[in-house]
């Protein structure tokens, strides 16, 4: 169920803007994407529910593309924790779905799990609004990986209604 | 018995070739491979298939070094789904088989399934053709491996019956 | 001079969808694509101007991140050309320049030219329309880099009339 | 329990010298690092101690961002065990705990366990005095986790109470 | 003249608090760090200030260890100035200069200018205050490497009479 | 038991150069190698061995150190194989054991397993002659890993009488 | 002169198997490969070679694809030399040239100079019979590329005559 | 002269213990390491050395393979300082030459100067004693390379006396 929403909303984007035809795609797409400040808004927010939890973190928005858009670090944070932050948050874009839902999917040694770049605990969200895929943020450092989620989910309820109406 | 076709398949192209002493092997070895046209009509097949069922997906068709030929990305499918497609294909190409075939196969952590560049999800399946191994094709994207998987076999129907009487 | 455009395109974009007051960026920002068809015409009318030349070659076009959308290889073009012609793209798109204008502009060891995904040999042009960057493409193989541009370019002539009427 | 001592430990320590507000953080943060000779000290305890049990180990000290301030490799121990003895002590440093501890922590495919650099397998300690984190220390080479993990003890033990009272 | 900086200042700060023995060095060494909100302070100050000169920049600011505590890219920056901005920040922090100052340093081929994770191009400036190093500053995505380092630089002057007094 | 012989053998070694006194090890320390003719002769049999069965394999013979010696690839054998045979040999010379043997060892996720290098499937052995450690054998490309460690094994078998009495 | 003869060559190879209209390429290509004999007496009489100068060497046989089919390292070579000797193998393959003639081609900062896996200097050569590109030949470890280019014609010309018969 | 030593001196030492007939190579090949314990003699000294320059270094001790043996790191210098210190002692050792000496040996872009792992920039030594190559000392992070250079001799002077007396 979950697992389909991604190619559903894509279908609809598509739809939006194809031709009737579907040898006749149009050469241009529009797609949108999130300016700097959003991504530092929902940064900060992060950090500082973490804070309050009296916790850490490191965490990385990353745009459409799965690309770091920014990354804070909290002071005492070790560096492993931004690579572990962005790689949640390009698997949550990638995978249109919180790492936490994807957790258990993947059963085999060798599979998809292993890919380069991608880290499927807890602790990524991906960033909707309007029916568009605009990005994924990724929190790493908390004592658990429900912690991590709680915060980076803190920061992007700071800037979803705004991100909705400005669509 | 699966796992075995490879190797039987090898030793008739080799005896074909071969002199009576196995001490004495041909200096030259003659090999085949598919065109770039036939690679792109593989690809286009898969993008379409998958397109029909409201998924956008990348394709890579790997020749019979495990080498790319022809990769091809709908416009919204995330850049990972670029090196888990590439993957698929070759892991499908060394192993002669579907990966929906070795996905159970490897047990142990730190076993083969760790080796670099090789992905064992279900979406990969070699091209064979006249009793020769060609290549590989490789898929993601897809909500489900299973549906990598029809789009990668779409992409080979299209061309085998061509192959076959090519050869 | 030429190396100057890219920033005010950029401002030019950005102007068009700014507020006045440089505090308040919008929140979503929208950026075009080209559609993967697009790219595939591009490829292959790269890999046609080649042959006609006697010349086999691998092209890559990159999106607006970077990414491939699209890779052909000619079937006996060596697969290092695969790398050198999406670095080549990638360079192109990113300094929003053909390489062969950015091959002196690196003067020390250890500069800019040694980060890794680029290469700044002619045979990268970016593809740009109505103002907008939407893309790289990049050619290895032929035996001089001017003769990869050349490719590249017929590969972008091919679909720029129809990009800026579809802008 | 254990997972949640390093963040009790950092707010401890911010308490100390941030300002009544959580808005005001002070600009500049002291941190305390333990010197060469010290980590000298451990690493020299650590080998002694493993070839009293006719083993012959490498060990690493790393400081308080992970990086290595004293590797020792005894003469006959495999170059592998210098990347094993290095990421145990980065992740027992990261996670401020023995990795003994962080064993069976990941249960999934593609979770936190597979970031670069990290190995949780017995064998590193965290190097913490004074109610601070100071490094880490990772062991590799003997024929069991358990032995590896008793001469990191060791070389900690060696200075431990000198470290107290130094802070 | 200037390459001998760092190491002056190094032998200040421990003659600071080393025994008068050079065989009895302290256990514990004191270092001082900026706050996250320092580093977040100076990466907005060089955005704004390239913005000005109507160019989309990345910036990076790493911690004493060369680790990322802040980075900010620009919305339509490519995301190779990500990397770029890193290396040119760990390279003037390593170095204790300005990148601009070691441009023409290394002059053959396989010289340290190649080691991984360190660009000698302009853009980079060390963090110092109170005869402390405290980290590095790196910018990338101007049209020349110039308008890099004053953006960088002016997003250091924004915070370094406060970093001054704080010491 | 088996773990355990590695160290065993080392302390013996050891104990036959070292003086009375631990503190007092030799500064030069004699070890052997075996010739590159001999890695040699192990690679054909292993080979042919596997040829008699009908399969096509990569072989690889590690020396003391870890790094090859000489590698063999059987023309139709996919090139995966090369590194995988390597990692197998790197690991049965690492651990001193069959890599049969140690398929079960790792248990979790981010544990030894994932060191960068080796691989503990079936298909490495480790040479040892004398009571020395002397290199390691790897093969890749067999149905099963039962028969990689037979024509690896052959391959030993074919000079170790030789090895026993060289030294 | 020399860079064009990649091409005619590959042209004429095409065009003894390509229908007349350049759209209907064939589906299947016929290539040759050298057998892993063949290959391996190049690389013997390589080693010889310097060893009668009196040098040891590494020397790697790649295939088409520029894959390795035989690697040998002579006993007391340092083991970059087997990366180096693959590296100018593969170069020569790619290029379709001796290193040697390949040393002053690029000029620039960034070229194509740069690419993973291709070294340019003297050692390396194409393996070319009957007008078909076979493979490539590198050696690492004399003294100068000079005598690593001698000793890995000598493996060359050592086949030549056959393989020229073979075809 | 300088590059041809250690292909006499490896002459000499095969000679010493190979048959007559250069066909019958011995299977066992007998080499001489250092202990760990001259290694790490070797790098304090060199670490007091520059300290008394007041200059922080990080200094590497590989073994004949080229794997490090010791790796200490003074505890003001920077991380990069380690792997420097390594590819100096690595580049020292595999060319068995002070890397001052090799400085201007490659002179062009694309040549075996960019291979990973060595350095060629002042700083590295090789450690010989009775006319054998026993490893490489590389130091990083003084002010100049030669004063680097200066520091690594005196780790080296410090034991060679003995070095030679021990053989």
């Amino acid at each position: 169920m979950k697992k389909n929403s991604i190619f559903i909303l894509i279908l609809i984007m598509i739809s939006g803007i194809a031709h009737a035809d579907s040898d006749e795609q149009p050469m241009l797409i529009t797609v949108k994407r999130i300016s700097m400040e959003t991504a530092l808004s929902i940064a900060k927010v992060a950090i500082e529910t973490c804070r309050k939890e009296a916790v850490q973190i490191a965490v990385t928005v990353v745009d459409r593309a799965g690309d770091p858009q920014v990354i804070l670090r909290d002071v005492l944070t070790p560096a492993v924790a931004l690579t572990i932050s962005e790689q949640k948050a390009r698997a949550a874009l990638s995978f249109n779905s919180p790492t936490s839902n994807l957790q258990g999917r993947f059963k085999n040694h060798g599979s998809v799990a292993k890919v380069d770049g991608l880290i499927f605990s807890a602790g990524g969200v991906p960033i909707q609004a309007g029916g568009s895929i605009l990005g994924g943020i990724g929190v790493s450092g908390a004592p658990s990986g429900e912690l991590d989620e709680k915060c980076a989910k803190a920061g992007l309820d700071a800037v979803l209604d705004d991100l909705e109406m400005a669509d």
